[in-house]
């Protein structure tokens, strides 16, 4: 908004009109959801430039005119319709909805993870927990449901995850490699996914997954599918236990989409375990997105959004963190950041640490 | 969005940023609302153009400092909040959510009574029948259940509907008595509101309400609790029964908001059923909000979203409606127009019809 804006009208049609999306957010996310969902932006793109009326487009989607008419008038809203005498277009952000992976995946992990939840944020802020994981499971967190959560939750969730650190985890190979690791550590290893590629990178290279139970499970089945199995050591275990030490003597300690999950103290502590597990040459490599080392404010938008998804359906104490506050929580565990990399794949960075 | 967008990056950029805003659009929705019921946006504007720190602000609204961040920086992305330094404040809009009345009533709205119902827009579109009523009760359409609904959704409902139309009644009254009606029937009179203003400024006028039971009850205990019950006759009906026919020898027929509510074949059916009633004389004056008449895209946003709650919640088949439908309707119907009036209070037109 502009310095000036609350002199002049302009800056006031302006704030009314963010307002406003923001007040009729839910419904204009739906009409996108199902336009997209029943190919009426599909087959918009294929009519061309010229458009196409309500009743060609009723006809192409297998849909009534009524329901053709309330989205697309939605999408002229929403800005991803167009609208030229009796003629409808997608505008560029409506193409973007309907064919850009981002905003698919985004889309899903909003609509079948989040949308629901997000009704009970003033309860999760209130109470300190994630009040809204009851619309997908009885479970004290997400974690111990990730394998348990309904359809399309768990398929949403899982492509959410994963369409982010995909993407960076080939970038990111010669850098966990710089120094010839042998024993790397992968702390919150999930389904496996970094533990299969970094085993694959290099045929001597030992990897220990540390998670939680139920997910080192599945972790271990996909790298013994792999064939991998004789280079890996699994270590179930809950990292915010006061007990917990990590196992010694590794090269590369990897936290990957990891500390997120967690709460400020519980990264100070998490860390803290980590430094005891590390010699003078070990190196702690966090790869995270930092919203406020971002390309541009559509990246810083979305992690400022997905924080949400952590305090209504993870766990109610977490968040994606700027950069300050995870170098805060890296210092007040006694580590030092020796170096850092921004901008990777779709906005990783990695910090570095070393004792 | 500008025609050489595609060419050039801003272009891809402000597309991007349209398309993630809608993704995220329940998530910041949330946010805004949270962020408005525990007080964070009343003490943003307490705070000045200096702007609050977290710690501040939690101590102020009795929120944890997590709370606050994880709303702020959501805040941030929905463009509601702005940051300098570590201190926050509300944007211009950010403040109007807080303080207009239509953004409140707006997202009350949006909130109690569409918010869960709005998931189902698939099936409603796809059934032809508004699917998401189910969250709010078991009736065949929200107006059976109107006086039934479940708080909080019965007030905000109400709210949204006499907001709209309480702040034009005034300004319409001296339309309606130009011609100094001596019978006026108010068709779709809910619960009276109308009724009592046309009853309180002419003593010797006579009003027919009509509407389904349920409304014509509250609104004969509203007009007989002012003390204007001789003057009132109650006329419960289904108008879209094949056999309903309005009593007639009224100058003055009146649809206010009503004409809404229905399809375009049913709008065809009640206009028929009103002119079988209508003299040469008798004027029907329809007063609705029709959205390519409005002086900015802002009241047309509004009204374009709306639809959505006529297909999730309201009946599934009606819609906020553009003139030339409207229009198109009457004259199917039989009737002419012969006066429109636009631009009324919030954005309502006055379409005057005879025989």
């Amino acid at each position: 908004m502009k310095k000036d804006a609350d002199k002049t009208g302009t800056g006031l049609l302006e704030a009314m009109h963010v307002a406003q999306t923001i007040a009729w957010g839910p419904l204009l996310f739906q009409a996108a959801r199902v336009m997209r969902d029943r190919g009426l932006l599909a087959a918009l793109r294929q009519g061309g430039p010229l458009g196409m009326t309500p009743a060609e487009l009723a006809q192409a989607t297998n849909t009534s005119e009524y329901g053709v008419i309330v989205l697309l008038e939605a999408g002229l809203a929403a800005k991803l319709i167009e609208k030229e005498g009796e003629r409808f277009r997608a505008t560029r952000a409506g193409h973007l909805l309907d064919r850009d992976e981002m905003a698919r995946v985004n889309m899903n992990f909003v609509h079948d993870v989040c949308y629901r939840a997000a009704a009970h944020l003033d309860t999760s802020i209130a109470e300190g927990r994630a009040t809204g994981l009851v619309e997908l499971g009885t479970w004290p967190t997400v974690y111990e449901g990730l394998q348990e959560l309904p359809e399309p939750a768990k398929t949403s969730w899982f492509e959410f995850d994963h369409f982010y650190s995909d993407d960076s985890f080939p970038l990111i190979l010669d850098r966990v490699f710089r120094n010839k690791p042998r024993r790397i550590m992968d702390i919150g290893c999930n389904t496996g996914k970094f533990a299969l590629k970094v085993l694959a990178r290099d045929p001597e290279v030992q990897l220990t997954a540390v998670d939680l139970p139920a997910q080192i499970e599945k972790c271990r089945q996909n790298v013994e599918r792999a064939g991998h199995g004789a280079r890996a050591r699994f270590f179930p275990t809950s990292v915010l236990s006061l007990e917990t030490e990590f196992p010694p003597e590794h090269d590369v300690l990897w936290m990957s989409q990891f500390l997120c999950c967690f709460s400020e103290p519980e990264i100070v502590h998490i860390l803290s375990v980590a430094k005891r597990a590390m010699g003078n040459n070990a190196r702690l490599l966090i790869m995270d997105n930092l919203w406020d080392v971002q390309k541009n404010d559509i990246a810083a938008m979305c992690l400022q959004a997905t924080s949400l998804y952590f305090t209504v359906v993870a766990n109610g104490n977490s968040r994606m963190y700027d950069r300050g506050t995870l170098v805060r929580c890296v210092e007040r565990a006694g580590l030092r950041v020796v170096d850092e990399t921004h901008h990777i794949g779709w906005g990783h960075s990695i910090v570095e640490c070393a004792v």
